[in-house]
């Protein structure tokens, strides 16, 4: 059983629970909720699975405890052998390493950055420290990111080539983040926008959130 | 031939040229030049090959250009179908993907962030926006970020376990990127500390700076 400590709704989840429908493996999940808004991902107990106090972690049966969502989908991509989302020729896997980083550095960290520092986020109990300034930069960060995804994607109908890949599913989760945090990104966007509502109707992503 | 493009003696070249010479591909590198300082990685011909213009690119003899270091090593360690860096089982695999991305995040990019807003950085030209307190807050987290490692290494020989790999590769960029913008981090690390002066003794990173 591969137990999985997350907050459904939450983007980073959401990037994990579509890796596992899109691999068949949601039979083998047991999710555990950590309450996040409570702050329970920085009480002791959480910050043994991730010192990072983010979620989502696995924990195999082993009791080790895998972090970040890009080592949660790689554990789960070569589970069976046959990686799926991350590529199986040395330049597959690069391209999609490459996106991967793009959109989460580039596009979902940099609109959390935003949420947190320029917004309420998720309350004063929580958000301990601000940096608008720099929050607002995020923002803009994040929309110069996604402009170069609509770029790639007037050249390919995914973000790492012909396939779905964990590029996509990190980008797909940062667009759906800038609409929940009210950032308007379409415009200019066409080829991004009809990706956009391409993948979010997979059935891995519908049930994502 | 892979054709690499960067600049010697920064942090983000030294974790490719480390990984080429592990892998023993180094005859089959050829670098160019890119000179940073000059501003040369925000000019049009080489936004073509990297948009997030930043150093190495790997560009492949299709025309194909690879950026970002972990893609980079995925591509190089993939090359041979002998992945030596970026582990072979799905849970080698996910502990490397997870400390590599502690390593990155968490401590070689909080220290190119408090480099480029905390301290003169490249110079003015190059600095156009800087934000000083996010840059001290970058440099907390960095330290923080190796006392985990710290922590990590008191438990096995390398970050992600018995063997060297890319995890240790992005840590000790950022360890000696640590040392060469003067954050004094050795205080209380001494299992990192003695990590590193066995890493650095590596032929592979002796010739990467």
């Amino acid at each position: 059983m591969l137990k999985i400590y997350d907050m459904k709704g939450f983007p980073n989840p959401a990037r994990v629970r579509i890796a596992l429908a899109e691999k068949g493996l949601q039979e083998r999940a047991a999710f555990i909720p950590v309450n996040v808004l409570a702050g329970e991902h920085r009480q002791a107990e959480f910050l043994q699975k991730n010192p990072s106090g983010a979620v989502p972690v696995l924990e195999l049966a082993d009791g080790t405890c895998i972090a970040e969502c890009s080592a949660i989908i790689e554990y789960l991509d070569h589970l069976d052998g046959e990686p799926l989302l991350t590529g199986r020729t040395a330049k597959e896997r690069a391209i999609i390493h490459m996106e991967q980083r793009r959109a989460e550095a580039g596009v979902l960290d940099a609109l959390t950055t935003y949420f947190h520092h320029a917004t309420p986020g998720l309350g004063p109990k929580i958000e301990t420290y601000q940096n608008p300034e720099w929050g607002e930069k995020s923002r803009d960060r994040a929309l110069a990111g996604l402009r170069y995804f609509d770029r790639v994607l007037a050249t390919r109908p995914n973000l790492a080539g012909d396939h779905f890949s964990m590029a996509d599913i990190t980008a797909l989760a940062g667009v759906k983040f800038a609409e929940f945090v009210g950032v308007d990104w379409a415009d200019g966007c066409a080829h991004l926008a009809e990706w956009f509502d391409r993948v979010m109707k997979r059935p891995s992503v519908a049930a994502a959130w």
